[in-house]
């Protein structure tokens, strides 16, 4: 039996989603909580996430499965999911509002957190000199004192769509494809003039997101034009013409998956072309 | 000279406003920064607050006064205070995004930061079972696992408005007034389901609206009835009956101040009746 865990977190207190030897992270501070919930060894518990995101990147729509032994009461008794375990498990949390896990579910058959995706959504809170500045939100919104152009964002995000390699975006990394589809580059200022950026692709390469931003904000202060980021992306080679933005104000907002039915297909077209390139 | 600082903050690292023997403050912060881009020994530097918010509790329109000495260069150059003492002032707070100011002005004739306004109105916030729980806004916001009926609360809002002795929800403090106006007390639920409670009175008194929003927090568990909570208040006596909730939901967002020329005959009424009670 899989279980499918929909969490947020403030990304504020751990180096990321990925567990690590000493220091601190979602990954083993949820399998913990998972182990305590479900009566296992912690060495029994590995979360597969949906979204690998880096030190200090948030998540309010993240999702992870894990596959239950199958001798586990659990797997008897699946009416205890959503209720019972989930409140074990916000319980093993403990008080701490840093992690929240929203659900509980049996995954359905061939969900994969991972490869079922059909797309990512990030969200990046930039406060320029325009917008009103709240010292409650600083720790999930990027503080800057230039003012942005909002068109010339948007008309680069626009520009910026579409199947390409997005190594000029992507820290390399030995093995892992920079060939993604972005669906959606936008920017919209909220109530308090906060510059909310969307970003959707299928998937995501390292740093990737941070890097767009980067490149966004240059366009925006009019130190860039579009057209050069986009000759930049075509060569598809690192460059220092931008810069990658600060974790703090990224968050991971939404994971959309397919229907049921197309769920294990999706997992194997996602894996298929990627084999050998898989991160 | 008299300057007008408008001051957002987030209160979780400060133990209140009030300065106080080490122990880390917002006014000794604001004080300390001011001393720097004013080049005026810190002891010089005395601020008068608006809201005397308490330790944890979180400000976004917070307003302060202070008067410079006439010898200082600014009383000469009145022009530099919105641009230069400004951008000096946000500098020598730092990087630091717990204090934010939006605004340094100088104060019109006769304007006292704590005795003119008309109105302070304060936020709080509470994410109960029917809300989505964001880690990233925990900062700011209760979390309780209660479903909570908003008419009910509401219904308590508007039985509890008007002039009254608020005894029965302050904290008593010795030659303190503890009647006030109470002109908005109501509830609504955000995007994310978050309820917003809004209090809004000429002025409060120690521990009121924690007070006030514990008490309509056991009226939407359907712990305590409306018509209960206006008798125990009518017995304006201390009481046991609901609780005063944590610091952290709780925000000052608005000070309401009237037109100039109201300014010092409010500041005289403001002061005059509460003259022996004034805390």
């Amino acid at each position: 039996m899989r279980l499918r865990v929909d969490l947020a977190y403030d990304g504020s207190g751990f180096s990321g989603w990925a567990k690590q030897p000493s220091l601190p992270s979602v990954q083993q501070t949820l399998q913990t909580a998972l182990s305590k919930a479900l009566r296992l060894d912690v060495s029994e518990v590995k979360t597969v996430v949906a979204g690998r995101t880096d030190s200090g990147v948030h998540a309010t729509g993240q999702v992870c499965h894990l596959d239950l032994p199958s001798d586990h009461p659990l797997v008897a008794a699946p009416q205890r999911v959503d209720g019972e375990l989930l409140k074990r498990l916000r319980g093993a949390l403990g008080k701490t509002s840093s992690i929240w896990v929203n659900r509980v579910s049996i995954a359905p058959e061939g969900f994969d957190a991972r490869f079922s995706p059909l797309r990512r959504r990030y969200e990046y809170r930039v406060a320029d000199a325009v917008a009103t500045k709240d010292p409650r939100l600083a720790g999930h919104t990027l503080w800057i004192s230039d003012s942005l152009n909002v068109s010339a964002m948007n008309r680069l995000g626009k520009a910026l769509l579409g199947l390409h390699d997005w190594a000029s975006f992507c820290r390399a990394r030995e093995g892992a494809t920079t060939i993604r589809t972005m669906e959606n580059f936008s920017w919209a200022r909220d109530f308090e003039g906060v510059l909310c950026g969307t970003v959707v692709a299928d998937a995501f390469c390292h740093s990737m997101v941070r890097s767009l931003v980067g490149a966004a904000i240059s366009v925006g202060k009019g130190d860039l034009e579009a057209s050069e980021v986009v000759a930049l992306r075509d060569k598809a080679d690192r460059t220092s013409a931008w810069k990658t933005m600060p974790a703090h104000g990224l968050t991971l907002v939404e994971v959309v998956y397919p229907k049921d039915r197309e769920l294990a297909r999706r997992a194997q077209l996602t894996r298929a072309p990627r084999a050998p390139l898989s991160d």
